[in-house]
Formats: structure tokens, C-alpha cells, sequence
């Protein structure tokens, strides 16, 4: 189709294209509006300035994000169409600034597709992280019970809900023992300002594997869409870090600042107990040393095109695994 | 505890009363900012006076929300802690207006509490309303089958996730099994304008008929710490309607207005083909005989203090219901 | 260009034209993302259906708005450029749920641009409507003064203005005894479900005259966009009501709901004591009596495409007004 | 009066104290709810926790802040009654997500209270800071020949305002010509979260002097309410700084993380041109600098409880500023 709107040729590419998430989940790129120029129009305004030289855009989106000026990048905005079990959901939708629009099961039918982990994601509760997973994947015997117990619970689970729906019991509680690997499906629609918050907080290690593999992929997508945008993102945000006030004073102890450069202070150290005098407490001087420690690779989450697939692959797919022909829509 | 804050009289006389609802779950004022006198104060700045006769306060509040001037109503604020079961968390969370912490499922351990439907709740589903419950429970028969079902489904949940968390698998694996009616819980935090945008959805008979019983303790909350504001809501929003041109033509065309009140056209009468001539569908015919049939009665969500109980009760079944003692939380 | 994202034909045919409001002001769609049928396609994902006969989303757009169904209006977005007096601007920006950049009068020298009312709208203070006109003109020779006035401040004003940015003063400070009546610009960024609300209140005509006509511009330009939403907008929320319980009340006793239509009841009359009785205030009474009188005729926000012109005739009059030179924005 | 809620002795000292701010604006804490230790139990629920060893209080908080665990300060609420000249309430009204009653120019007659700068504020145009001030006041001369101007602006503004309104022309045109510099007022209330990021942002060096007078005296009542976020805050926020991923770079080429504790290494140094092929820009190695720097002393927002004053004491001055009686509210 023809438009006069700011075409961003990065997002058509991908437009459309359904790519698979987990066993059975999706993310696609259904709808945009923008792209890297748009932001710095709409921070150009606020110079009284229309048209600027091209090059200086990255220059410009760069200083925005570093400054946390954000409100520009409001201007631009992504629909998603998703598919993700209930407990990703959960976690997802407790970011606000989004509109959403999630398959309902009191009125539709439910796909009995449910999540099923890999045997190197069943690990043991992390030590470290109080909330995630350890990194060591338990015995490949407990693995294969509790693949046992899955199936278990997933069987009594599905043909509950189909008995029920089968004796059209209301539909809205056949479903209540669904468990939370049960997937879902919605609409999610948010500007970029919002979405750079998501992604930096679900590509975080700190989050649950799973919802993080929903960011990779929609990382890739904000690469194709706003290539500027997701460099500052990655440079500013991925692998920058926030430093307090007795980690600057520790650092200006270490770092002399000269007229031409950074040196460090000669015979400068600083010891746990003197970082403590400085006011880091224990658990700071260790997030401190992991912020100092030579840098991991940047990560790249570009897209792999040749793993996409088309709407109606995954439409078939789930219409398959709903229990019977669900009913049609209301006038 | 002394304070030079607003207080609400009958806010003071619920706070922290844990009420009860469906057979696991609770509703409890845990804090509370402000009072219907507040409302009137805010209102007040817009028209450059400080304070006025306190019997021109309902007034002023009713017309307000006739009016739908909402800001005022901004100015209160609720925070409560709830435990309900989690497809009705699901539903509750749709509102992006609040400020919610809810218990981890991946940082602690999940009480097995599951939520049981009442014989009388188990019904077929509705043929008027495509997403609620008909009014009609199932056999006795097919609740009792369905009773079994949910024990087996719980059964192998809990002994999967007893087993899992004993494994010391991660938490936030173990738990992807447990069923939507497993109970959590959390605080949120509302302003008494969203509240009563809350409230009006989630009391209404479209509304499953679970959330709408956390939406009548809440109701009657409301009642006690803004008297005034509640009214005004019962009879503007939840007993009133909204009329569309179509309507309004309609209804000009059956009642006059005279000089001294309203009279019915002698004479006049709309058929079903007539009124579709205004503009209104079938659906809507429907919807606005409806809307002139002869009052229910008016809704009134007084609470039943007798039924109140303490957090301590709470807390001691649901730590009785923990697979087994819970970790220590981060320093 | 091309694209595959949804298009909307109307939308193209007015993207990036600019619409004159009052004297120096104007609107312009810039970009948008949607249409009326993505909101029906973000429907139908909780209906667990792809796509539906096209005659029916009419239908569907309509049941959603007419019930309050607003979650899949927020599908679709639109931006605008605008430009406005900031006692205009002052109000808009009240509406919190849209994305904003503002010409800044920190950074960049103000245009001197001042918005002068027509004679026909210097008019006497509301006695009903508490906050605006009356609708009777002021004198011409009243109306003259005025203007006398208005001339002598903005000229002392915009002297001022330019003698301290002349003198290098800051620009912040220089601009802050510029009157409201000068214009400021922006890009203001809105879904659908929030431009219906604010263009709701702002083409109401308790609005201030001045913002109601930014609002009938952009209500016309919402006509081309989405045309069947701005039809069920004009239905259930331009032209229609909010009644209330009493409200209920009273219409119930006057007319009877038969088996296929509405019948004025026979001799069936309310006096405004007897209305009173049923609760309804003073005031409630001629609201009720003004949402029953005959209807005025349906607004018809058509624009008048022969009023458009182009950003450069604006920005060629905005930079002309401006003191001197703008200087470079930063790097 | 008596409150079962949580009460923080330290708001309690304040409320309702009225602290006066530029020439006639003011900043006054009308209401709150909760405190530090109500954050504390917010994320508690998170752990499935009930109480804990109040001395843990302060890590927690402050572990929460580091994290941008940002939800639990959410629970708590200031409401702030606050008078400012106009161009600050436009900057101020930026942050959306707090709840705002602003006195209106449409209904109420507004004082003729001006701001005026002092001589040490008037100051020439900064070359580093695009939009703000140089530090540099302008000549004696120049600053008299400002208040000439002013004085003159304001005399026929006033003048103007004055006589339109006693012609009884529309209130909400008579104020067009009214300044920037004229004083409003409005009740706001926003949660600690929220707070918190306005303070940041209003309290740097880069936002307008007039803004952050304000923004100072909030401070100091958030030091009150509450302690232990505000030295976090302090810490974390308005004394930390983010870092890039080049930046890191930098720092781990210049400092060696040891078994127990940080070492400058020996003969380090990266000249600009070293930097720079860190990734750097020009600008970026002046921030860098900047943040390395041997620290300014830590801002201190203690409030000097001498300067607080009346309500009655504004409301006076304030009444007898206006024109003359204002009319008495709507029913």
C-alpha cells in the first residue's frame, strides 16, 4: 500500500512475520508508527529548529538517552501480537504503560498448549539471585519425573476443562484449574520510551529465562525498527550501570582527571574496609567490583529471519488444540 | 495514634478488619489518605474559596460526579491487601490506574490454597451474556464429578510442587503447574476516582461473579470512608445508564416538558419498526427497554462487621498451607 | 512510500496538511497509526477469531463504544502538530494521557504572536454557565478598548522581549512577562480511547470557546481517519447523556415498555415537586428537562479541506515573527 | 485527632505549615499517607514476609532504590498545596502522573501577584547550558531598566485586567493578557515514586532557578516524611550518576578489581584520543570528567522551620490582591 507516513524500512522487512518464542509461543511486529527521524523531529521542536543535517541524528538520539530526556521517544510507537504462557503474562503485564488486548477465556475456548521447559532450564533455585534459577539444571532423572508430573497434571487438566466445556459449564470456570504454563495470546501496543524500560528490565539475567527469551526477540525487532534508538539503548542502558555517590567518591580517589585525559593515581587502592568507610555496605562493594570487571561481550539481539513463520501457522496451530469449534463472535 | 491529617470516621472504624471472601480469600483497609470533605477542598481551589457551609459538601460532591469532574476525586486514596485466587488477579490487574506488590511466586513459596466453586456457582454457560454464567447450576451429578476432578488436578499440583520445591528446583519453575485457582496475594493502592471506575465494572452482573464479590466488600468500604461520594456513585453510575442520541430522540417523542415537570404525550407510542427508524438496533431495543424497565431494588453493599476477622487468622492459614518453611528474605 | 502496515485511506488524504484555528494557531495530522478496522481486529483476538465479514465491524465498533468497551480503541494512535495560545495550551495539557514536545522558551526565542479575540466573541460574563461567556458582545466601543489594551501591553511585552534577549539576558527569564495570549507549538501524540474523551469535553460548549475550536478541527480530522468510530462517538457520546437512578425513575413512570416498543402512558405526569420527591435537586431538574427537549441538530465536524495550507506558510510567519536569528540548536 | 494508620512523626511536625517560596508563592504539606516503614511491608508481601527487625529497614530501602525496585514507594502519598508563578506551573504540569486542582481564571478572579526576579537572578544567556542561565548577573543598569519594563507590563495588565472584568467581560478572556509572571495555585498530590523523580529532575542545576526553589523546599519536606528514602535518594539519585558501557570501558582499563577491594593500576592513563576510541564523544568525555571530579559537598534540603507561616496569612494577602469580591461558588 502507498502512505505519506515516516516509513521506517527496517520495521517492513519484519512486519508481519510471526516469529516462535519457547514451545508453542510468538511474537510478531503487527503495526508501528515512526522511527529514528520521527524522535528527532519531535525533540527538534522544543529548538524551534525544523530539518537538520541527517548526520547529526545519532548524535542527537544519543545525547536524549544518555540525559534521559525520553518524552521524544514517546513518539514511537509498536504493536505486538504475542503468545506466551500465563505466568510470563503475569509478569508482563505488571508494565502499565501499554495497551492491551488478551483472548478471553470466558468467552473463547482455551488451546490446551502449555509450556514444557527444557531439560537445561529445570535448574535448582539460585543462591545468588534470591528469585531466579541457579544456572546448575537438575539430574536428568529429576528431569524426566518431573517431565512425568507435567504430563500428569496437564492430562487430568485438559480433560477436566474438555469434559466441562463439553457439558457447557461456564466457560469462565471450566478454565480456573488451567495451570499457569497454559498459553495466552494478546495485543500489545507501547511507545518506544516504554518499551526500551521493558526490554532493559526482561533482557535483564535477573529475570525469568523465559520472559527474557520474549525480549531477545523483541530487542531485535526494536534493532530493525530504530537502529539508533537500540544502539543508545545497548550502550546507554543494556551495559551502562547507575553508580552512587560513595562509588563516585571511591572512584575520584582511584581516577585523576587530567586536562587531557583520565590517569590513574599512582599507588591509589582502596581496601574493603576503607570503601566501607566511604559508606558502601558489603553488598555494594560486590555489585561495585561486578560493575569494574572487564566487560562481557556486548550482546547483539539481532533478528534471525530465517525462524519466522506466518499468522496463519501458528492460527492452525492453536485452533487444533482447542477442544471443540469454539462459537462465533457476538453481533 | 495522634495526627493532624483529615480523618475519616468510619475509614478508622474498618481499618485493618480482614474481611473474608469465596473461601480463601480476604479484602482489608490497610491505610487510607483523605475523606469526601477533601474532595470538597480540592474542588474549592478551582473556584478561589477556602472553606464553605459543610451541609452544601453532599451537593457539591453529587454534582461533581454528575458532571463527571473527576480530578477532585483523584485527591482520596485507598490501600487495601487482598488474597484472591489468581484468574481473578488476572482480571483485577486490567486496571493500570493502581499501585500494586504482589507476593512472588518465584522469591517464596505458594500456599496451597485453591479456590472451590459453590454448588450453587457451578453453572451452564450463559446464552445472553457470551462470556458469564447462565443462572442455571449443573446437576448435582456433574458438580460432584467436577468436584472430584478439581481435587485430582490439585492433588497432583501440590504433591508436584511439594516434591519440586523439596528438589530445591527453582521456585519460579515449580510453581508453572499450580492451577489459575491458586490464591495470591497483594497490596494495592487506589485513588477514589479509579476506585469507583473499579468498582462500577467490577459490581456490575457482566463481571465474573467471583471479582464481583471482592467488588461488594470493596463497595461497602467505600461506604464507610466516603459516605457521600458513594452515594453520589449509586446514583449516577451504578443505578443510572447512559442514553444515546437515539434514545433521546425517542424518549422526546413520548414525554413533553412543560413548564412545571415532565408529562407523557398523550397518544404517543414508538413500535420496534418505528424506533429502528430513529437509528437504534435490535441489540439496542433490547438494551434500552432495559434501561426503562421498572427499578431493582437499589444495591446497598453494607458491610457485615461480624464477619470481619484479623490479619493474624490470615497469615496463620496461610503459612499453615506453605509446602514448608519459607526462606529469609534478602538482606 | 510504500508499506504494509494497516492503511486508512481518509488519513492519507489529510496527513500533513495544516488546518488554520483562531488567528495564528493551526493543526496538523502528522502521522497515525490504525484504523476502525484494526480496533475490531484487536477486538476479536478475546473472541479468539481472525477475521469477520467487513459489514459487521459497524456493528462491533458501535456494541464496543455503546458499552464502554474501550481497550481496543487504544489500538490506534495519532499524532498531531499543533499550535495554540498557552492559556489554550494550559488547559489541553491537562489531559495526561498524550505524549508532548513543546517549543521551549528556554532554548529558542519566542515568535510574537499574540492571539486577538473577533469582536463577536468579547463577550460579558455567563450567568448559567459559571466559567465562560454569556453569548451578548461587549460594546464595539468596549470591544475598541479592549483592543487599545491589548495592542499596548503586547507592544510593551514583545519591546521588552526583544530589547532583554537583545541584551543576552536569558531566555527563560526574558519570556516570563510575555501574556498567555502568545503562541506556543507542540506535537501531541494520543491514542483513539483518550481523543474521543478529550475531544469529548473540549468541543462541549463549556469548553472555552477558543480550545473548541481546536477540537472541531480535530474531531473533523478523526471523521476522515476512523469514520465509523466518529459516527458511534457523535451517538453514544456527543449527542447523548448520562441519566441517572431518578432520572431512571422518572422516565419509568412515564413511559411503558410493551412487548414491541415504548407507549407514553396515559395521563401519566411528574410535577417538579414530584420529581423532587423521587430525589432529583433543583439543578437536576433542568438537566433533566434540557436532555429531553428536542434535539439540535447532529454536529457535522466535516473539514473544510480548502482552509489547508502547508507547514511552510506557517513556519515561514512564525519565523518572521521571531526577534532575530534563532541560534543553532546544540550538538 | 485520633488515626489507627501509620503515622510518621516527622510529616506530622510540618503539616499544614506554610513555607513561603520566591516573592509570594508558597509550598505547604496538606496531607499524607504512609512511610518508610510502609515501603518496607509493600515489598515485604513480595517475600511472603509480615514483620521484620526495624534495623533492617534502612538496607532495605536503600537496596530498593539502587535496584529501581520502584513499585513499594508507590504506597506512599504527598498532597501539597503550592502557589507559583504560571511559567513554573507549566513546567511543573509535565509530570503526569500526579493528581492536580488547579485554582481556574475562567471562574475566580485572579490576585494581581507578579514575580520579579531578584537582581542576583537576572543573568545573561549560559553558552553551556543551552536553555538555562550563565551564573553571570547582568549590569545594575540593566536589571533597573528590567523592573521599568516590568512594572510597566504589569501596571497595564492589571489595569486592563481590572477594568475588563469590572466591565463584566468573560473572565476567561479577560486573563489572555495577563503574564507568565502571575502567580497560581493548586492542590497536588503524586505518590514517593513519583515524587521522588520530579525532585530529582526540579532540584539539578538544570532546570530553571525558580523551579528548583521549589523544588528544594520539597525536598526538605520528603527529608521529613521520609528519612531513609531521602537519603537514599541522595545517595543513589541526585549525588549518583548513570555510567555508559564506554564509560565502564574506561574505568576497568584505569582500576583493577583485587580479592578485597579496587586498585588504580600502575601507569594507566587514556588520553581524549584514547577515549575516544573507547566510543566516546567530545561531549561525553566532559560528562565524564565532570562525574569524576572531587565531589561537591551533599546538598542538604533541611527545612528551616523559622520561615513557615499560616495558611491565613496567604489567603489574606492573596484575597487582597484580587480586583475585587470574587462571586460566591455554584451551589
Amino acid at each position: 500500500m502507498e502512505t505519506r507516513r515516516p516509513v521506517s524500512p527496517g520495521a517492513e522487512e519484519i512486519l508481519g512475520l510471526y516469529f516462535p518464542v519457547l514451545d508453542h509461543g510468538f511474537v510478531a511486529l503487527v503495526d508501528y508508527m515512526g522511527s529514528d527521524e520521527c524522535i528527532e523531529r519531535a525533540a527538534r521542536v522544543s529548538y524551534g529548529h525544523g530539518t537538520r543535517k541527517k548526520s547529526l541524528t545519532r548524535g542527537l538520539l544519543r545525547y536524549l538517552r544518555r540525559h534521559l530526556h525520553t518524552t521524544p521517544s514517546e513518539m514511537v510507537e509498536f504493536k505486538f501480537h504475542c503468545s506466551m504462557p500465563m505466568f510470563v503474562a503475569r509478569q508482563w503485564i505488571r508494565h502499565r504503560s501499554a495497551s492491551v488486548n488478551e483472548y478471553s477465556g470466558r468467552y473463547s475456548l482455551m488451546p490446551m498448549l502449555f509450556y514444557t521447559p527444557d531439560e537445561a532450564q529445570l535448574q535448582t533455585q539460585s543462591k545468588v539471585n534470591n528469585q531466579g534459577r541457579s544456572g546448575e539444571p537438575v539430574s536428568p532423572a529429576a528431569y524426566q519425573e518431573a517431565l512425568r508430573r507435567w504430563n500428569e497434571i496437564r492430562q487430568s487438566s485438559s480433560s477436566a476443562y474438555d469434559w466441562m466445556t463439553g457439558e457447557n459449564m461456564a466457560r469462565e470456570l471450566a478454565r480456573i484449574d488451567l495451570p499457569l504454563s497454559t498459553y495466552t495470546q494478546w495485543y500489545w501496543k507501547i511507545d518506544l520510551h516504554n518499551l526500551l524500560h521493558f526490554l532493559k528490565l526482561r533482557v535483564d539475567s535477573h529475570a525469568q529465562w523465559e520472559i527474557q527469551e520474549y525480549g531477545r526477540v523483541m530487542a531485535g525487532m526494536l534493532k530493525r525498527v530504530a537502529p539508533l534508538s537500540y544502539e543508545a539503548w545497548i550502550d546507554y542502558d543494556v551495559c551502562g550501570a547507575r553508580v552512587s555517590r560513595m562509588e563516585l567518591d571511591a572512584l575520584s580517589r582511584l581516577v585523576a582527571v587530567e586536562s587531557d585525559g583520565l590517569r590513574a593515581k599512582p599507588g591509589a587502592e582502596l581496601d574493603a574496609s576503607a570503601l566501607g568507610e566511604l559508606g558502601l555496605a558489603q553488598r555494594e562493594l560486590r555489585e561495585l567490583y561486578a560493575k569494574l570487571s572487564s566487560r562481557a561481550s556486548v550482546p547483539d539481539f539481532e533478528l534471525d529471519l530465517s525462524k519466522a513463520t506466518t499468522p496463519e501457522a501458528f492460527a492452525e496451530r492453536y485452533a487444533g488444540a482447542v477442544p471443540k469449534g469454539d462459537k462465533p463472535p457476538p453481533e
